[in-house]
């Protein structure tokens, strides 16, 4: 791999992060004399960038080999210069005036997170040159394509894999590897958190509140699980990779979103005795309605048929499965969260931007080009559980079944508890695929059945 | 997505194919006009070269919008223009003469196989200028660092995603996600006919011979299945994963290679008596031998804990577990072969090298540059699991005990079937981790034991 002399350092490299090009200037002169180091600044030191400053320290001989200029780390961005951190680093490098540091770096990683002043920073960073690498899933699903576009314009790279599914290289593979295969599906259980809560209460027979504890006590959980729980995580890494997939533009607003707190012990159990395994699923899909495409994006618990690759997943582990129209059915599989894994993401995707500075090449842009309508929520059509208390009296099976028929929704079956409980009968209703809306009819029309006491349960089936 | 001026065509870009330039000059003046078009040519139009053929006629527009230039197959190499083929092609661009249409094409897909003539005609069209992209795990098996290096040295893209796992997003993974990482392991089942014989001897309690025939039945075999069931095609694939994973040249004679008809329907029932299943792996691993970081490329069958994520591959299914130092355990699951399937990784490819010429920029470059050295067969350290038939009387186990502690090796569990026949009985001993050469040395030492009839069946145990 040839390096250009031995004089052309960061130190007399230093108009480079300065310029910003347009793309034709970028194609026609971009690296005259490619650089032997590049300048990489890093924006928060907690769990993630401690462990993304040691993989940098650690791997430095690697790493130069692999790009073909060595990486430099000019400057770390913390709050407070005097706060304890997990990685030993000069003092010298420690800054607290971020906006300054993203001035003098040729490649920035962002890992604090949050709306701002991660969007200003990144922003800045890009009018000054510099390539993005983050792992701010909260940012792209909200600002991603204002940013997207302002990479894109500066001819400048924009790299996330660590924002979906942390270590598990998904990003790249649907960006680059699917690029000439169409993406039909992706179902993906996309948060550690819950995942680990569903499957304690799978294996290990815990309600609701005892496996989020336990969650809470290894550190799989945080001390306010709400954005976990409530699949506001999940929604963010859905919409961005619904963007990638169909190269329209989703973001977060657009997810329609069910969190797993209305999920109980009874839930998992009848899910197992019918083969399935409740999971939370991230799920963007491409859709026909009325005879034109359309996608889905959502977020919501759904019963897994137990023989189904998702099934196994374990844990805190997450899991994406992609179906595509040429490559069929695939699966990506690792650890979502923790500060190694996601550093792992982030150190690949430094490589790559790193790699354009010294042969040239860019990332690939989200274009949006496809730009699909989202399907209104009332309109997703999928398959339903139902579960209801019913008298247990001759009758009431033909009532529940008429309630279906009259609003056009096919039942697949009807499970019956053995042993009624003075005088309940618990019902377990499968239906066909059926849209969201004629469900929401169908469940008012059975609420005010006099046989049915109460719907204690309605769960969608995905990935049958 | 910038394209240059409409002129700028095929036609009008003669001298792009025919220069040979060097890295630097491919850094210093690498597209001075973006094309609009790039010239693809395909070699081979079988199973996969059709449908890759069918795809890049029916994605074109897509595969514009993501490339920012239009590919235009300017060429179909077959062996006979007469013969039947499984797409409509235009006549005008079928050709016998491979050798003429290299020399005028951007882009080189190579899905004839075998080592020559493919050989040549990679190298011939890397010479010409052109990127190549193929699917030639036998070719890159045995002369990858030949053409890795032809390749690096003309500066053009070498992308060979479906050479190993087919429609799986593995290779770009580990070339490119995980480069700040370090693969500490790989175990993969790369192959699908012989993980369908395995998981049908598991699943539907048939014996070899019996799973081979349905496999060949249902087109998961060939009608000589040698190569898959001898374990050779994956240990190309292990070859050509190894090197990637490792930076050290691996070829196909470096590969220790059992095959899977050993086993037989008693290893199977065992296998699930002990919580495992028996499955065909592809291993590349880090090792220390001596103090010295050395690596062990192999494939045989072994037995893998039924909790494992490569225990529930089923069928004819691939996936393949990677293990980093810092992102953890990862796994990739998806079809292995296929017309179809194959050709979406080969297009994915294509849309890479293509992004090259327009965007600038080139695929990672294979450099070797750790070049670790490979532990010999004798010094691979893995645990097994022994059955043997014994005499049934006192003092038979003290002496098989004996023979494994003489030689250092440590037993971490014996069995014995419930009832012995005929004064026989059977005896499963799985080992604590222990070298290939002491266990040879123990079967021996066993084997002439008065008391032990006959050792049936040696597995290793991985995954573990």
């Amino acid at each position: 791999m040839a390096a250009g002399p031995a004089d052309q350092d960061v130190g007399a490299y230093p108009g480079h992060a300065r310029v910003t090009p347009t793309i034709s200037e970028v194609q026609r002169v971009p690296f005259p004399h490619p650089p032997t180091a590049l300048r990489v600044a890093l924006l928060g030191c907690g769990v993630v960038g401690s462990q993304v400053a040691h993989l940098l320290l650690e791997q430095e001989k690697d790493l130069t080999a692999r790009v073909g200029a060595r990486l430099e780390l000019v400057g770390v961005a913390v709050r407070s210069i005097d706060e304890p951190r997990g990685v030993e680093l000069d003092d010298a490098l420690l800054t607290e005036d971020a906006a300054e540091l993203v001035t003098r770096a040729d490649i920035v990683v962002e890992v604090i997170g949050g709306l701002e002043p991660a969007r200003t920073l990144q922003l800045s960073a890009i009018e000054h040159g510099a390539s993005v690498v983050t792992a701010n899933k909260a940012l792209l699903a909200t600002h991603g394509p204002e940013i997207y576009a302002a990479a894109d314009a500066a001819g400048v790279d924009l790299y996330f894999e660590a924002a979906v599914a942390g270590a598990i290289p998904l990003v790249r593979p649907v960006r680059e590897s699917l690029a000439g295969d169409r993406i039909l599906r992706i179902l993906g259980i996309v948060n550690g958190t819950t995942n680990y809560i569903l499957d304690a209460m799978t294996t290990q027979d815990l309600d609701f509140d005892e496996a989020l504890r336990t969650a809470q006590e290894l550190g799989y959980a945080e001390a306010d699980p709400t954005a976990d729980v409530e699949g506001h995580d999940a929604a963010a890494k859905a919409a961005i990779l619904a963007s990638l997939a169909f190269h329209t533009r989703v973001t977060l607003a657009d997810v329609s979103v069910e969190g797993i707190r209305g999920i109980d012990a009874d839930d998992v159990r009848w899910a197992a005795q019918t083969g399935h395994v409740v999971k939370l699923l991230a799920i963007a899909e491409r859709v026909e309605s009325n005879g034109r495409e359309a996608i889905s994006v959502r977020v919501h618990p759904a019963l897994v048929p137990a023989g189904h690759p998702l099934a196994s997943v374990h844990g805190a582990f997450n899991a994406v499965f992609v179906e595509t129209a040429a490559a069929g059915p695939l699966m990506f599989y690792g650890q979502g969260a923790g500060g190694r894994p996601t550093a792992s993401a982030i150190l690949g995707d430094v490589v790559s931007a790193a790699r354009h500075r010294v042969h040239g090449g860019k990332a690939p842009s989200e274009s949006f080009y496809a730009q699909l309508p989202l399907l209104p929520a009332a309109a997703i059509r999928t398959h339903y559980q139902l579960r209801m208390d019913v008298a247990d009296r001759p009758g009431v099976l033909a009532q529940v079944a008429g309630a279906f028929a009259e609003r056009g929704i096919s039942i697949e079956t009807v499970r019956q508890a053995p042993e009624p409980v003075d005088g309940v009968a618990e019902l377990l209703v499968a239906t066909h695929a059926a849209d969201e809306g004629a469900l929401a009819g169908t469940l008012e029309a059975i609420s005010s059945l006099s046989g049915v006491l109460a719907v204690t349960s309605v769960l969608r089936i995905e990935a049958s």
